[in-house]
């Protein structure tokens, strides 16, 4: 049996538009003889919905959706992914479902078994757990189908204490389907490839699995989607950020005749790509086209620039070097043949005099008080006045240029270089910011090699460095990723050797700062735990502080 | 059986602390003659400590309060909350457990079965829900313990699979226990009274119901401790919105000799404590002692300052008057009365000349174009950057002053007035702080009567009054909360007679500026529904747009 796999980007509630690409698909792949076709987990709607899913009217119009994908599902089967309400007045009211349709009707669901419920994933808040296993035999198969985490429980330590595959098994499948909307990071795609394969060796038959591409604000899903041989080896995959739709013959997978290898990029390279699909798919997804970027000469906001550009075009930024006193004649040089490296427009606007006038304002309050932070963070939020302002008149986006480990120690100014409408680099540490630099220069030179080498200044007072108030990025970042993508405490994190001084002032650092990371921009996410949704932590608390 | 109803205020993560308060209620119930002190849920840790719990060594310090408060309880019996690790290898890695504690040692544990994960609640993502039951004997009684959702569940139309009550009731217990960290909203205390009179109809046992007390960021927990006579009447309440011991008798609850009425604060009088409230906590969790607030002339910041002066003293707030050249005598005038009332220091800082001057350096690239919304902004932004450099001069915090209405809509100006480290009135809708207002001025007049009367204005622009952009209020309102706390779609609240038009328009509106909201200080919760954590939306999404 030929299988499409259609890995599609979605917009979450965008029903017609969902619709229409699905049943578009569907016409493919009847064209191309396949009997079957699989979509993502929640198609119709997009992935994740959120609160949306407690509007009635919210599920209704799923529910519409797949009338009408139905009606196109004669000949050749679908499976789909939808909510379905919860019939039973007891329990959570929705299921997350898989919808097996064929001959223009839905002939059977598998609801989710496993609900994902830690970083970024909430679907306990919507989905009651299912408890209920099939099989859809079609054209001689056994169908098992799975939707995204059912197959994701391990045997070590399972999360959870149901086992759809073993449930499963029991049933003598001959096929197993996953659709997923599993979101990207560094190590995702190897993480995946581990999981199914050592499934599979358990399972002894096929796997499809069918995810979803797009980003959604601050999540990116890779797409990625692959089939596997009864062996567990990999037989094909799908494009990485990029609809696409292969078509898989079941046979070919039973004797293996295909296999591929993973072949995937390594991880800057994979960062990089994300990070320029995150980008784009914010600006196509809400209609805008044109963003502004303050370029302070600096490594973060020419990272941000080169990745902008990539997404948008060098027609679609604006970038606005606005310097002060304390900015050196480097700077402003760096951040011109950046600018014109890369063919985008520029401003140079001087902030002295609106400071000037502001420290005049102020002066008749502050008079004898030394200046002291205050003076720099209104020079970043100046900036941010000016910056916002171009994006008022002209409806450029503000990108946000923070790199994670500034919002991680708060270093940055809220309401100054701390807003935009999204954050590129928040889930970048400021090593792996080079390491993407570097990555940009890999043809020829995109970001002038003294952005790279220059040691980090924030410029908003003389001779200042990163390194007066930070440990150096070298120290600090590793240290910060224990804590944040690895949670270890301050005993685990002292036990690796690190000076236990520092380390109690960087976690100090980190948890004081949540209040600032509260009322940031949504951050790209890239690693496997990001700011955002996927961390929630308390403002108000008094551990390790 | 004398037992002690011991609701206190917690600091999460502050594991010093809490246990001290524990301990000295301990010995202050023993001295009173109790036999058990029942302590609120997660007490040892305070409520909710969010992804704190993803942490061993957090856990681990759980663990060590535990034992230490364990070595006080020899004579005297204590049921305090803690998370406990769940050692099964199978599930998430803890449960959510009371602990019952006597003769220096944990005799036994229930743990949590129903955990929420709705709203302002994410249980699911740290706990695994527990499946066996116990009760405990003690004293001559068969005590079954329940955490705060365990007695939750209705009959009609259950939530949960699970009843714990039904299962606890099969051991026929002699007295329920429920350890709760309940937070407010202006209906809970209402429909706590009724869930648990509801439930004792059937259990036919008293039951000593024991919340936390105290806010943590933007939830604030009301205590109001209840027990309860076997018939299902109220029997004692604590306090609201202060620490309380109150201890009571099991005999006299099952002879039911007290009963009390419920007797709670009418709606505006209970939001107006609970927001006082929740300023008081925010600051001295913080250790923090000054605001500074924005005074526009209107009701939103003079209701702030009133807040503000009865949770911090007058000694500790600094108003800052901000006056452009589109603001009124009036308003001046009318914020320098309110601001003298108050006895709040003031200053009067006009903002033209920064003002002026950054026109002036926009001038070269905004020309010819007419003023518009940018302008209005600049204005807003201007105020920020200056109350922003007075609390990094001086330490002062900035209370946002947003209403609920104009986050909903997205009527303010992002980094400008959206600006602030609380947001007092983002769950208070504008009609409600009319109420508000008129319930601070019930003694003497607090805020001036033509703050009240006038018609609200940004006044960013010449004339400009909030009825040029937007609905009234009086229209505007209903409709935002019957998309927002009722989480009716569009068909339903054109249903009950709303305009068409005026429906799509608004929650087309609300969807549009999940921007906007993303980047907003934490909110205090008054209602069931906030923005913030406990309504997740998409922000790239199509929805009712």
């Amino acid at each position: 049996m030929k299988i499409a796999l259609a890995q599609l980007n979605y917009t979450i509630g965008d029903f017609e538009g969902n619709k229409e690409k699905i049943i578009k698909a569907i016409k493919e792949a009847e064209i191309k003889d396949a009997s079957l076709i699989v979509f993502s987990e929640l198609s119709v709607c997009g992935y994740p919905p959120k609160d949306f899913l407690e509007f009635d009217d919210f599920i209704d119009k799923c529910q519409k959706s797949v009338q009408e994908i139905s009606q196109v599902c004669n000949k050749i089967a679908a499976i789909i992914g939808s909510p379905i309400k919860n019939e039973s007045g007891r329990g959570k009211p929705l299921y997350n479902a898989a919808l097996f349709i064929h001959e223009g009707r839905v002939k059977g669901m598998q609801r989710k078994s496993l609900l994902p419920n830690y970083d970024i994933f909430d679907e306990y808040r919507y989905f009651e757990p299912n408890q209920h296993f099939e099989v859809f035999e079609f054209k001689g198969e056994r169908i098992a189908i799975t939707v995204c985490e059912d197959l994701w429980n391990t045997e070590n330590h399972p999360l959870y204490l149901c086992k759809p595959l073993d449930e499963l098994l029991k049933l003598k499948p001959t096929l197993l389907v996953n659709i997923s909307a599993s979101p990207f990071h560094d190590n995702q795609p190897y993480l995946r490839l581990n999981i199914f394969s050592e499934n599979l060796k358990k399972a002894q038959i096929p796997l499809i699995y069918v995810n979803q591409v797009g980003a959604h604000t601050d999540l990116i899903f890779d797409g990625n989607s692959m089939a596997f041989n009864s062996n567990g080896s990999l037989a094909i995959r799908t494009k990485f950020f990029a609809e696409d739709m292969i078509i898989v013959d079941t046979h070919d997978l039973r004797t293996a005749v295909v296999t591929s290898d993973f072949n995937i990029p390594q991880r800057t390279a994979l960062i990089h790509d994300a990070l320029v699909f995150g980008i784009k798919e914010y600006f196509s997804k809400l209609n805008l086209k044109n963003a502004i970027i303050g370029l302070s000469g600096g490594i973060d906001s020419a990272v941000v620039l080169a990745l902008a550009t990539e997404a948008l075009g060098n027609d679609h930024i604006k970038a606005l070097i606005l310097p002060s006193r304390y900015t050196s004649a480097q700077s402003i040089s760096d951040a011109v043949q950046l600018a014109d490296q890369l063919k985008v427009k520029y401003e140079i606007i001087n902030i002295d005099e609106p400071f000037a006038t502001l420290i005049n304002t102020l002066h008749p309050y502050f008079k004898d008080l030394s200046a002291d932070v205050t003076e720099e963070n209104l020079q970043a939020r100046l900036r941010a006045v000016i910056l916002m302002a171009f994006s008022n008149k002209f409806g450029y986006i503000l990108l946000n240029t923070s790199n994670k480990s500034e919002a991680a120690v708060g270093y940055g100014t809220l309401y100054g270089d701390m807003c935009g409408g999204l954050s590129v680099l928040g889930d970048v540490y400021k090593t792996d910011v080079y390491e993407l630099a570097h990555y940009l220069n890999r043809g020829t030179s995109v970001i002038p090699e003294n952005i790279i080498l220059k040691p980090p200044s924030a410029e908003l007072r003389p001779n200042q460095k990163d390194s007066d108030s930070l440990p150096l990025y070298e120290m600090l970042d590793p240290i910060l990723q224990l804590y944040i993508e690895e949670q270890q405490g301050p005993t685990e994190i002292i036990a690796q050797g690190y000076d236990a001084q520092l380390v109690k002032r960087v976690l100090k650092m980190v948890n004081a700062n949540e209040y600032k990371r509260h009322q940031t921009p949504p951050i790209l996410r890239i690693s496997k735990k990001a700011f955002g949704s996927g961390r929630r932590m308390p403002i108000v608390g008094k551990y390790l502080e």
